[in-house]
């Protein structure tokens, strides 16, 4: 059996992946006085009297919504909601098993941006935080940035945010590993989408200069009106390019010393990557099948090479830093998740490879390191400390 | 402590009672392309081809929302989401521990009947079933009314109809303990409210023929307008007072076999029970304090009583009912919960009392006794067969 034909048996052993379970003990009459009617008015009033009793008295503190609306899931497209339930499902047992938090997927029937909105302020009680999950652009930029305006709690969109703190990571690495600064590389980012303007924006957060986003209409520039399709162009044209240029991917990558691929298979060619400077680092994200292959970029005269898969080293996976950020927000029950710490989440993950184990093909700790939640955790309180988010 | 002190340290302690897990290995990453990507493509990609799929490769079928505004919680009335949290905890503990069935709390932050009807439906998809809880009247009607037509899959309000299963079933064994004939049976039923039409209307379709509504304006009566408050009472007016009498609770309860109380504390007095007929009936219901208590009914008479308390004989208890309604209905995934589902889930609880135990101080089994859930799920099934709601 192949992968699929194993998940298939899986998922349908076990009829899903999560169950619910009791935390208090339930065996006879008294406990059920205890775990429901009449001692369970009392929490109820304390929780009355001041909702944020909520984090005391009930499971809110620890728990999250891992929120989709089947969109946009993996690279399958618009499935719709009860299709993405996998997705979320696995997700959510992410959450918990890496990080002890525990997750329940909400897969919503509707993909209208002000529903979305609604139903997630509507459903936020329970929950002490948010995590968006394959949610189309440009509809997810609005969904975020309402929510994280409106909620007390972590709102997190993993698609943008947790791909960027990790590139942010694998860069810092890659660059000790060539021996260059982050700050003053070129660096061309392929495909202004959700991720890559979350990339783009986080890039230059922690510093780096000298960004190009390259679209389907070339570089984004913000003089040159073609090449701004909609808001998030805009935006990211504005801390982009500075040097105002025009031109195609092939031209923005002559003197690159960085790529970054969030787009299409194969857009990137060997040809394209001896234009780069030397030691270039490519990071090819398309998924299963890259921007360019590692032996190709290699052949290019690449020095560091990152891709979203499994099968060749440097796999660039959500999955090192979700669990980590989610974690370190709830811990000090912050009021949200900003730039500060994602970039916190990036260093404690780049500093979780040895300086000893560090080089081209060991950029990333192994995706299940154990230590590596922890450690993005405890960074990303501090950092919400740091910011006056915390509120405990 | 007391009740209330050591269920608010339980709650501190175990900080809430429910936690989500894993139902499947994930140790490595072997495991990890298993449950998400990229091997979780393929159950997605079944789900989309058809959505029923969502039953065989997720946690759906047996996994369900317990949904409540917070607006009339226990008798703390309207306390809102936050502080209905731990009610709603305790119902999905209640549904794990007795029939199996994984529940989460779903407390949401609006208290408008369509903004609840649509956010329901939008986060339908996840869910196997739906339990409406502590609702306020008479915007639970209309809500549970919509969803169980605009849902495929089932909805239950407990306040209504688990009440209503409840006191059927106590009905049943009481009137083979007094020696009477249910369907001839005068009943007065007091506070037509959410739970008392319920009531009215299952005691009607099990056969009841003389049933009287009373509520703030005295005896429901379809010709008499100024007793017909609100739409609730105009449909019980139909099938209730079918010799259209006008009157007091007092003038009721003469001649009456049944009393049952959803009403207020104190209501009923022992001069009331003197009134009615030989071995009467008295079920009051009104919580904490019951509309009499027993040793004030049994001085007027009467021949068996019952209450929500704990610490009277004959405590009429909702989890004698839900846990198993709602397993039997999803063990054949039915459609809905019907009228026919609800007397069956009935004339079960009452069957678990055995006819040798049966007397006026035990017509329930014993609020956990674990073979309950069992018997209601298996009659609801069988019943759900029978009305063509099942859908395997």
């Amino acid at each position: 059996m192949n992968v699929y034909e194993k998940s298939l048996a899986l998922h349908e052993q076990a009829k899903g992946k999560l169950a619910v379970i009791g935390k208090v003990p339930f065996a006879g009459q008294d406990d059920l006085s205890l775990v429901y009617s009449p001692g369970v008015a009392e929490p109820c009033r304390r929780i009355a009297a001041n909702p944020d009793n909520a984090y005391r008295y009930t499971a809110k503190g620890n728990l999250i919504a891992v929120v989709s609306d089947g969109s946009a899931v993996l690279g399958l497209g618009n499935i719709g909601p009860k299709a993405a339930i996998p997705v979320m499902e696995g997700k959510a047992l992410l959450f918990k098993s890496l990080a002890g938090i525990d997750a329940i997927p909400l897969c919503l029937d509707t993909q209208s941006t002000e529903e979305l909105i609604k139903t997630i302020k509507y459903l936020s009680p329970c929950f002490g935080g948010i995590n968006l999950e394959d949610i189309a652009a440009p509809r997810c930029f609005e969904i975020e940035t309402r929510l994280k305006k409106e909620l007390d709690i972590p709102v997190f969109h993993d698609d943008q945010h947790g791909t960027a703190v990790c590139v942010l990571a694998g860069l810092i690495n890659a660059h000790k590993v060539v021996g260059k600064n982050l700050t003053e590389s070129n660096i061309v980012i392929n495909g202004a989408g959700a991720a890559g303007i979350a990339i783009a924006r986080l890039l230059a957060a922690f510093g780096a200069k000298k960004i190009l986003m390259v679209d389907k209409k070339g570089i984004v520039n913000r003089q040159n009106p073609a090449t701004i399709l909609h808001d998030g162009h805009a935006a990211a044209a504005e801390f982009t390019n500075p040097e105002e240029r025009d031109g195609t991917l092939a031209e923005a990558m002559t003197g690159a010393d960085v790529f970054v691929g969030v787009s299409a298979p194969g857009i990137l060619t060997r040809d394209m990557v001896r234009t780069m400077n030397e030691k270039a680092i490519v990071f090819a994200l398309a998924n299963p099948t890259p921007e360019i292959f590692p032996d190709e970029a290699l052949a290019g005269g690449a020095a560091v090479v990152g891709t979203g898969r499994s099968d060749f080293p440097n796999m660039i996976n959500n999955v090192l830093a979700f669990p980590g950020i989610m974690k370190g927000a709830m811990s000090v029950r912050a009021a949200d998740i900003n730039e500060r710490m994602c970039m916190a989440a990036a260093m404690a993950l780049a500093g979780c490879v040895p300086a000893i184990q560090l080089d081209a093909n060991h950029i990333f700790p192994a995706p299940l390191d154990t230590n590596v939640p922890a450690a993005v955790a405890a960074a990303v309180a501090v950092a919400a400390k740091d910011s006056g988010l915390a509120r405990q």
